[in-house]
């Protein structure tokens, strides 16, 4: 039996996420849900993107993955299954999938068409979970709906190279739990446009000359402790997605802070890296 | 097997929740238990009855639903086991059963009387999971206690009707995850009034005089996206749920605002409807 | 098959504890997986443990305990494996395994040494799941590494008696969901030093004479409802993990507000008790 994920923006308060539940248990009593978050900030296409793409992958191929962000559907806003890397996806044509798509093709995406459909508030409960389930019993995209070829492609969100090469310009996409601030700009891409040369990373007034691989990368262990750094110093590194990420070294919201405020860095603001 | 679902006001940082599917996994290594939430503002009945109102009916016949909201047992507040539309719930006697049966009687009402109940803090570790697990073992309601017919009834939640029926009188009941405002005005009990005639729904100083079915019936798309409504605009709908909701279109609590701050409404506020 | 728990500080709207299910359920499609809390505040040991400890001991012998708080790997922060108490731990050696070891000595340790494991910033995903689904499939701690006697040892949480076996000086380890404090002062430890006198329990400037068992206790149900005392009023209680708590009855942090902010106790602070 597929595993069917839900990524969504209802929070854990709400009724939604129970209803959605109960609906998928009383059709497949031996389903195996799994929430990937409920978190999303609400209509956050982009967040829900790279929470997505950061969680698909670590499950078994076939996974079916519902999304319940900006759902309703309109003319502009068509109800879609794909079939991208091996994994389902039933989502409006929101712009999540265009994305996700940066770097992979889906392998088919059909406009779901469904039988005697609620139009409702809730397509979520009246419409994905069904095709959740018909695809979870063996059910083929074919029967789902016909064949789509308009994803949305949201724009505006891939890193830019300016002058000459000598300069990245990307932006904030991500502030985790910790209050660290995640770039758009991924390694590949950094490695590529570095060709080995030094680089000043700029943050609004912050400057930073290297990156590291894991948090603790910046402690000299062959310094007492009193003389170290530690919690609450800054750091980049490449993070576990392989974004390059602004932290703050075991840093708390409620006692040191964390990187996204201490250096006033909010979703969407700007970042350049220049080659030297 | 069947389902156990809890809908507590624990939250999820505690150890509560842990601990009580610990418990239920020792004596039931096949249970499935799903998490309605445990949000619920503390001891809040109301909030509790509307999650479980719009959340039970999903789940199959034969459910188990553990309350874990105002559960410490007093001589006022029993602790009562009860077959209701086909599922089970264990709650105490704190008016959640009545709010829920508004429009259904229970089949069957026990107070609970087990050997050796443990008396501490924790009762619904100590005495509702292992009612739970006897009924989810088959067991009746009996074996668990003897009838009970004093389900504490929780009044002034109803709208009113007043002025010859020109006027309902409603109140705030819920705000989601998205700050949109729930009363407890119903469609049925709207339309029953309302007689096919012209009203004016008062909110604080908004006045609104249309009741959508989606949120975005406000679009009109034959206009250019700039001339639209959309991101921001206020709309009263009948929710997934069937009741009036005030909801600002695609609201974010951070950007745009929810419609609760905006309308400056709180939860037990006052709705008026006048009919033309 | 074995139960696996997930302990961390990653929250619930990052992808990755979405991400740490999918790879489970990749190596183990029958695991049986669950939250014990994604909410301890980051980096803080001494909540872990505190939750660690209330619920890990609900679960079956066997059940496998995964712990995501500080868990990069250091010279000074390795990673091990523990069977303690019929349950197994997986964790960074930072001190939470001595917390929850005060009174059971743990029947193994090892540290963690797999082959070819991932260096990067997400140890959980990259080194604890592999341990974890090893021990599910019924294998050994000394496959996993060598043994390891090195377990840290965070003192200062202990509460310390002064004054000739008068005086108890203890502070807050906790605030629950409702704003309730749990203080380091267990019933055991207070019983062994109170032998049987009248005693004062000073938080900055609240005094209590008395320590209830269930938080209705302070209910005098033989007055009138307007007489009693009730929600909002203060009380202590041995709570149902056996530590004194200071508590709001009924306390609703929205409303009548939490013990916490109502005393101005926070996290660390200190409560003293005096034997009369």
């Amino acid at each position: 039996m597929a595993i069917i994920t839900l990524t969504t923006d209802f929070g854990l308060k709400d009724h939604f996420v129970g209803a959605l539940k109960g609906s998928i248990y009383k059709e497949l009593p031996d389903a195996k849900i799994v929430d990937i978050s409920h978190g999303i900030s609400p209509f956050n296409i982009q967040e829900c993107a790279y929470i997505l793409e950061n969680s698909y992958k670590s499950f078994p191929d076939g996974t079916i993955h519902i999304i319940g962000v900006d759902s309703e559907p309109t003319q502009e806003n068509q109800h879609i299954a794909v079939l991208l890397d091996g994994h389902y996806f039933i989502t409006s044509n929101n712009g999540v999938i265009g994305l996700l798509t940066s770097e992979i093709n889906p392998e088919k995406v059909v406009e779901i068409n469904i039988p005697n459909p609620l139009h409702g508030s809730f397509p979520v409960m009246d419409v994905f979970i069904q095709v959740a389930c018909h695809i979870a019993r063996g059910g083929t995209l074919e029967v789902v709906g016909k064949a789509f070829d308009q994803l949305k492609d949201l724009t505006g969100f891939q890193p830019m190279v300016t002058d000459s090469g000598n300069k990245i310009i990307g932006s904030v996409i991500y502030i985790d739990n910790y209050g660290n601030v995640v770039t758009n700009i991924r390694k590949k891409f950094f490695d590529a446009y570095r060709k080995g040369r030094d680089f000043e990373l700029n943050a609004r007034t912050t400057k930073i000359k290297q990156i590291h691989n894991k948090y603790s990368d910046i402690i000299n262990f062959s310094l007492e402790k009193e003389k170290r750094k530690g919690a609450g110093d800054l750091l980049a590194l490449f993070n576990s997605s392989e974004y390059i990420e602004l932290a703050i070294y075991k840093s708390d919201l409620n006692t040191v802070g964390g990187a996204s405020s201490l250096l006033g860095l909010d979703y969407r603001d700007t970042i350049t890296i220049n080659f030297l």
